[in-house]
């Protein structure tokens, strides 16, 4: 049984007067917050007082770099360049930097967003700058992705001597081969479901996928959806199985 | 007379797929560039191309944060909080540190651009919150200001402890107290008057105002525009008289 | 007393991933829509999503452009010529008529959004050009403005020969020069309140100040805020309190 | 032999205050413009300004819009849904289409930019929704497309009753199967290979592909490009040859 988790939740997904997610809410029930950093989601304000909001709850914070697409959310397919993806890492990461400096905090981790995470599970030029750009970036460098770490950035980013942190999802049903059932449509989660999702995988390192047979992940975050109907009470369905199975929760250590 | 000077000039003032300025062309007669941040110009794979550039020959970099407004180019007034002006150039700055970082370069200074520039002159709380974010994000805080640095921005910078290095602008004409008179229009620039400009200044510390009455400035850098079309021959012109009067060319250190 | 009162509420203001405004709970409780353009708000698939609500409900449509500041919401003043204005009205409407006769309907008015609305009371420079596009776009021209409509924008429109309708606000407080006191914070209307204004406007065309005053206004139509928590109440008792008192529903005629 | 032949121009792809193109050069060597719209390139000022400078020459203007990438000048691929493919040509052309009304002139046609374009070569349900599009704006609809003009979105557009002008390009070598060999570096332009490729196509309808063989093209238009070092030069040659073979030079019209 695995004694300690980590929880991971997308935060400061605001831009300007749009309000998005429950970040006072989550970030209480969390121990590493993912923050978009403008080109996705968010804004300089929003940033800022997302690092702060994380601050006061002793959140680690990670940046969460997006596709240019603030319309399609970073949601979108865009044919970039390998130098383009090097690029916005960069400059998101770095404003994000920035936002922890000013609050005396330091970069935890990256985690890519949306489409621009589906462009890195394959293409793996894509992958080899970001990589370099997580290197380049942190002192420590961490990258968060969804277990199995076998795609093509966790593999350039393990090659380039960075951490990776596998992250196991409670709300998602895993296919036979480990992959993720994406259910964009934001209905609540059972919570029930959740918690003994967790539960499995906390004490056996696996879980069930929707054919039955049971899938051996390396995992060592949790992520929740902060943008769904019951997002705190998910949360607060996690932390209570965790505790009552004696899995302490705390960020993961560079 | 002064045994050294510093050259500035705006850089990196590309988006995309557009042009501007002469960034090679003028990397190689300046000491110290400015370089947009995204706001009002500039875009991540421009800014980390201008730093290469400003590297490989050994000018120091700055960043040129602005408003956000890339269609007016960071020169309409808006009306922003202080909230937002520490926010603002808190992420462009962390933007343009990542790209300095990547290079092994370090923030040189700040320097607002524009209409940014032109609040900052007058409004008390924006610069106190600009102030704030130069000495957050910087361990050696520097902000460049066209002399006479007496406007609320860099006289907020000095009481926080900000070194403030004063600049002369050889192409422009200055009014009997002091303020510069802009001409937007980009006409070619005469180099011999710019000669004579930075000539008097660097012998007698003094300029000439449009009414023939001499002004003393404080001043450790002369500006040179980039976009005026014949740019570089007035960096040519510049550099040229400082080395026939014996003053040394070489960028202001922390 | 008025036979017949419009009722109108600013619509379509999501944007991409954010939502905005309950715009499926307002549109069967107003006549006239005013539909953001994509420049403070909304975007291509709004306006269309939005125009298309408005004709399932017999909704008259008019465009509410705004500023070019969709990180402010339009609601900061920006430095902008009248050229800007004009150009600024003609793209966005001609983007809403176009959504509009994609809906074989036709645009029914103009009113300028949050600080474009503030820009034009007083700037007569910024009215003239906007009066000039709303002359051009439309064959029946017509402008919203909030009474009393004695403004830059209002007086230079009717110079043109445009209709100027004008709004009273039932949820916000008069001043006793006839000006409205903004209220920011989206507290809940007191529903009360707001149906005694309105029925102290049908019947006697006027309002009450908050010195006790009593000013009369010209005014045609009602506006309702649509983000408020409890818009679609606020609309009700709106609603009901205009049939109790005899007043029929319908939008202005061009 | 072709008795006339439409010259088209992509124009007003400058974007505040940075420029792109030779209009004012081009402009009076082209018989149609095709403007972009701001997503893309252009802005509202530019849209306006280029129009009016069409219509000093009488030259009939149609839309061109881009992908909501400007950025990227709407060269990346975006994985967008039909939707946002109708919704983007709507907005788009219907902004352009009030700069027009403003002009006292009517949209001509509707050629889609860049990424959009190669998308809709071969995506049916974009293609469709985009011939959706061109019919529901305008009452002579038109859609300009390189020849050959087979691929999914002319064809859409013809069994939707939208004519399809097809275009042949004298800067740019055909391979075997009609298709256009693009180069993206901003070389100058051969005039006399672009000359000839006009005059054999004029004759004979057909052009020379890069192996030698004969290709029939059905076009009535010449795209020339506007952003090469030597487009009026290539516009002279192209004028002074179809008028040496007695080929007038007129837009299509509708």
């Amino acid at each position: 049984m695995k004694s300690s988790m980590d929880i991971n939740c997308d935060m400061g997904e605001s831009f300007g007067n749009w309000n998005m997610g429950d970040d006072t809410g989550m970030m209480p029930r969390i121990t590493t917050a993912n923050v978009a950093c403008g080109f996705h989601a968010s804004d300089p304000l929003t940033m800022l007082e997302t690092v702060k909001l994380a601050k006061a709850h002793k959140v680690e914070v990670g940046s969460h770099p997006g596709l240019p697409d603030l319309l399609g959310f970073g949601r979108r397919a865009m044919n970039i360049t390998p130098e383009d993806a090097h690029a916005y890492v960069v400059y998101q990461t770095g404003a994000l930097q920035a936002a922890l400096k000013v609050n005396d905090m330091r970069l935890h981790h990256i985690k890519p967003h949306g489409a621009f995470y589906s462009l890195l599970r394959t293409e793996e030029s894509l992958a080899e700058a970001v990589a370099d750009a997580i290197a380049e970036l942190s002192d420590t460098p961490m990258l968060y992705w969804p277990a199995p770490t076998d795609a093509a950035m966790p593999t350039a980013a393990k090659n380039k001597g960075i951490r990776v942190v596998g992250e196991i999802y409670p709300d998602l049903i895993y296919a036979p081969d480990g992959s993720l059932i994406l259910q964009r449509a934001k209905h609540a989660t059972d919570t029930e479901f959740a918690a003994a999702q967790v539960k499995r995988f906390v004490e056996t390192s696996k879980v069930e996928a929707n054919d039955g047979s049971l899938i051996e992940l390396d995992a060592e975050s949790i992520c929740i959806h902060g943008d769904g109907p019951n997002a705190t009470e998910v949360g607060d369905a996690v932390n209570k199985m965790l505790k009552d199975i004696g899995c302490s929760v705390t960020s993961v250590m560079a």
